[in-house]
């Protein structure tokens, strides 16, 4: 299958009118395999959220809102009555799918609200069921704009840097096409910028390994595989110039969870006098939150360390921690790359200003 | 199996006269099965050490000069001649099994050399090879000792702490009995403190997950394990009172070789004010290197990484960096816990000072 793998593919396909169908790239069976998921009914689209055959926040999102199309595709133009029924009852599966994931109750709740804005308009089902698709489309088409101003402004501030680190996945599979550490580096690259970039394998789950090492190739970046527990000897050989890494949630003052292992490469960055950089859309800032000592830390199961490969490699019975994130405090980050521009020095005074700018 | 074990296992084990058996935990199977190969002719030995089944620089040569005695087995008292040339024949195949293991050849030598020394005296063949298995045991009685006085040194410097990481295995596994690092955690609860260690999984092989969690299990010390990535975590939320690890080979002013991701710890340490300790015998420092920059980093096979445990987790043709050990500097270390004393401050004068003691 190897062979078949091509930078042409995309994560997330809508094809057709609104009679059309969903392809979605099967991040499961990356990087070995390549498959694509042809969803023609909403059932299709549930079982690809819930079994993380699409992942990302964002990318959540928009297949969710596609999935509200094609789940419309059961009912016909005519019974008003039933349309409305079934956009409800779309919804509300779709919602449960990935029950703490904020961006697919975010791009449900947008999709609801332009279908009952055009029904109170006096719109028919069927002009209805256009704008939802096009609805769908401009969500994507957001979010693929945000990824490219968030490579833009991080290929300017990091235009002068050529040897790169990142962690985890914060690529094109997560959202709509580029990503957001990755963005940095694939407009660096459009910019005709010769790059390397390490990728952290990223311990337990291997989102580095598995997906970062799968889309640096797809694009003949060079990447090179390393332990988590090697970022600090590559740094050493001043083998990186800065490190990139994305984020899951942002406080108020610019302290930044990501995923397990991030403020490790923070401190070790500092120590090495390397520049730590965090990309992210504004979207992942929680202004209600003061400061990352307000973010718990989430624990997952033992197995994902005991048994991560599906062999036991642990004694049985052994105590486990396994958080999934950390949090980076805001200290450590030279700067955080947002589609708005590049929040530096990271306090409070400068996110709150990026926040409000348009 | 798992049922079956007991901290009485001993990982090497020699049963009976000079016509006796020696018995190997096969460690290649731990944690999952408990598994003991009774070596009865020199060829056992041999596969055990090759395939590492017998690990950590101590052990190999404890079990080749145990193996020594084995391989001897097959000539009789009464053919001097026999004898000899078998002698050469046994040690010439040990030495074979782990070419750049310098503990193998410095045990095989010290065999032959006892038994060189007891025919120029006169000794019969009878007589020489009970003082070959007297010289095994011997050898096998200074490594336990040796370690037993490396976890007095470790816990009377370490007596206030109670809360530790570790690296890798520094255990029992790899030695006779305690271990280099885990000999201070012995020895802390031998003298009755309730201790806790996170162990490092330690990738890419596990050794931590598979080796160290399961003799601290063993020793009913409270035990927690990590992937490499948490340690900064841990270190964070005040879990940690001091790091030990072994090491593979210190130069004279203290630098000292060790598992990659072992700098990783100490930097980060550093940056939390932690005190980090190396716990390793005196045979491991090379006096004739001056420092650490002069230790060539060996790389291992891209294999450890991408298909780590039988299964690909990584693309096809992506390049890998695998480096085998990092380098900590002297000034990361607090001490260099010997078995003649801790080596502290970690400077040029204070490591010779030790290593001229007797």
């Amino acid at each position: 299958m190897q062979s078949e793998l091509t930078a042409d593919v995309e994560p997330i396909r809508f094809v057709g009118q609104t009679d059309g169908t969903l392809e979605l790239l099967d991040q499961t069976l990356l990087p070995v395999e390549l498959t694509v998921i042809n969803c023609s009914d909403v059932e299709t689209v549930w079982e690809a959220i819930k079994k993380l055959r699409v992942r990302g926040a964002p990318a959540i999102g928009i297949a969710a809102a596609y999935g509200v199309v094609i789940g419309l595709q059961t009912v016909g133009d005519e019974d008003a009555a039933a349309f409305w029924k079934r956009l409800d009852e779309v919804t509300d599966y779709l919602a449960g799918s990935r029950p703490t994931a904020v961006n697919l109750f975010w791009a449900l709740d947008r999709m609801k609200r332009v279908a009952h804005e055009l029904r109170d308009a006096g719109k028919s089902i069927a002009e209805i069921r256009v704008a939802l698709l096009e609805e769908a489309k401009a969500i994507h088409a957001e979010d693929r704009e945000t990824c490219r101003a968030i490579g833009r402004h991080g290929a300017a501030e990091l235009k002068d840097a050529a040897n790169f680190l990142t962690h985890c996945n914060a690529g094109g599979l997560a959202t709509a096409e580029y990503g957001t550490a990755l963005a940095v580096f694939f407009t660096l690259q459009d910019d005709g910028k010769d790059l390397h970039v390490f990728v952290d394998e990223t311990r337990p789950l291997l989102q580095g390994a598995r997906l970062t090492a799968w889309e640096l190739s797809q694009r003949k970046i060079r990447a090179t595989l390393i332990c988590d527990s090697m970022a600090a000897q590559v740094m050493r050989e001043g083998r990186v110039d800065a490190i990139v890494t994305g984020a899951d949630r942002i406080a108020a003052n610019g302290d930044s969870a990501n995923k397990i292992g991030t403020y490790s490469l923070a401190v070790l960055a500092k120590a090495h006098g390397i520049p730590f950089y965090i990309a992210a859309p504004i979207s992942t800032f929680d202004m209600a939150i003061d400061s990352g000592d307000e973010i718990p830390i989430e624990e997952r199961a033992s197995e994902e360390i005991t048994h991560g490969f599906g062999k036991q490699t642990a004694p049985a019975g052994i105590s486990v921690y396994n958080p999934a994130f950390d949090v980076t405090p805001a200290e450590l980050i030279q700067g955080i790359i947002t589609e708005r521009g590049v929040i530096s020095p990271v306090t409070k005074e400068m996110v709150a200003q990026m926040f409000a700018a348009e």
